[in-house]
C-alpha cells in the first residue's frame, strides 16, 4: 500500500560522494516529494521538479541512475513522513495507525498515486524494486499478524479471524480503496476502512 | 480489479476501415492477449507481440493511436474472456463469480499485471482511460450493492454490513490481493478471498 510506515523501499546508493552532488540530490528529492505530493501527472511532475531546481528532466536524471531510482528514493522519504504523521502500529495500536495512514494518504494525492504506479510496475519480476516490494509486504504482514494475535488475546480483535490472512487483507483493503479513491475522489476511504474494521476485525457486539 | 466481468474498458475506434487493416489489428490483439497473458515484462511483451506478427514495436503501434489504446483494447478482450470463464455475478451468485474471477486471474498473470499497471496509471486525471476506469468501478459497485441487498434479504449476506461500502470493499480486496500475489506468488489469493467472505460477508454461524 502507499500506506504504511513500517515497510521501506530500500534506499539507493548516492552517485558520487562529492558534497555538492549530495546537496543537489537532496534538493531534487525535497522538491520531488513536494511536487509529487500535490500533483497528479507523473511526467508533468518530473518536468516541474526539474524546473524548480533549474534542470532539464534529462539533467535531473543525471543525479539518479534511473527514473526508478528517483521514484524509490522519493517513496523512501515519503515513508518517513508517513511514520512521522501516523506513528508505528505497535505504538498507537494497529487500527488507529492504519486509519491515520489512510487519512494521511488523502493529503498527498500525487505521492499516493506514484506509490500505486511504482508498486504495479514492480509486479514485473525484472523490475529493480520487485524483491524490495515483495519483502515489504511480507514483513508488514508478519508484523501485523503478530499485533492481531495480541489483539485477539486482549479481546479487541474478533477471535475467529485468521491473523495471517487478516494481515494480508488489511494491506489489500488499504491499497484497493486507495486505487478507487485515486480514480474518483468521492470515494470515502476513511468510511470504507471503518466499515471493514467494524465488520471484519472487530468482535461483534451482539450476535450477527 | 483486473478482475470482474461486469465493467468494461471502452473499446477504441479502429483506425481506418480497410478490411486488411482490421484483420491485422485483430491479429495483433490476439497475439497480445496470448503474450501478455503469459509473460511478465510489459516492454518485453510488446516486443514479442510485434515479432510474432512480423512488425517492429513502432510498426505495431502504427495500428493503434497509442500504447494506451492497444492496452485498452487488450483489456477489453480480456474482459470478454473473464466473462466466458466466470460468468456474470447475477447469474452465478456474487461470491461464486468473484471467486471464479480470482481463480481465473491466477492463470493469466501477464494480463493481470497489465491491468494493475494500466489502472494505476489511469489515476492521473489526464490519462485517456481515467474516466472509463472511474465509471467501471462506480458501475460495478452499484451492481454489486444491489446483489448484496438481495443476499441480505435472502439471509445469505450478513445483515449488518453496509451494501454500498461492502461493494467497494470487495473490489478493493480483489485488487489488493492481486497486487500482493503479483509480487509474491506464494500469496494464496483464493484462501485470502475465502477468509474475507467468511469473516465479513457471511452471517456468522454462531455469535462471535
Amino acid at each position: 500500500m502507499a500506506s504504511d510506515g513500517d515497510g521501506r523501499v530500500a534506499p539507493s546508493r548516492p552517485r558520487g560522494s562529492y558534497p555538492k552532488g549530495q546537496a543537489r540530490r537532496q534538493q531534487i528529492l525535497d522538491e520531488a516529494v513536494l511536487v509529487f505530493g500535490r500533483s497528479g501527472s507523473m511526467s508533468g511532475s518530473l518536468r516541474e521538479v526539474a524546473k524548480r531546481v533549474g534542470l532539464t528532466p534529462a539533467g535531473l536524471l543525471h543525479h539518479f541512475a534511473s527514473k526508478e531510482e528517483l521514484f524509490a528514493e522519493v517513496l523512501r522519504q515519503r515513508d518517513e513522513r508517513v511514520r512521522d504523521a501516523a506513528g508505528e502500529p505497535a505504538e498507537h495500536g494497529l487500527i488507529a495507525q492504519a486509519a491515520a495512514v489512510v487519512a494521511y494518504n488523502q493529503t498527498t494525492r500525487g505521492l499516493t498515486s506514484l506509490y500505486t504506479t511504482v508498486v504495479a510496475e514492480a509486479a514485473d519480476p525484472d523490475h529493480p524494486l520487485h524483491d524490495d516490494f515483495a519483502e515489504r509486504y511480507r514483513a508488514r504482514a508478519e508484523g501485523t499478524a503478530e499485533l492481531l494475535r495480541a489483539g485477539q488475546r486482549a479481546g479487541e480483535i474478533a477471535p475467529d479471524i485468521d491473523p495471517e490472512a487478516a494481515a494480508r487483507l488489511i494491506s489489500a483493503v488499504m491499497d484497493g480503496i486507495q486505487q478507487q479513491w485515486l480514480l474518483d475522489e468521492t470515494v470515502d476511504m476513511t468510511a470504507l476502512f471503518d466499515e471493514f474494521v467494524r465488520g471484519y476485525l472487530h468482535p461483534a457486539a451482539s450476535p450477527r
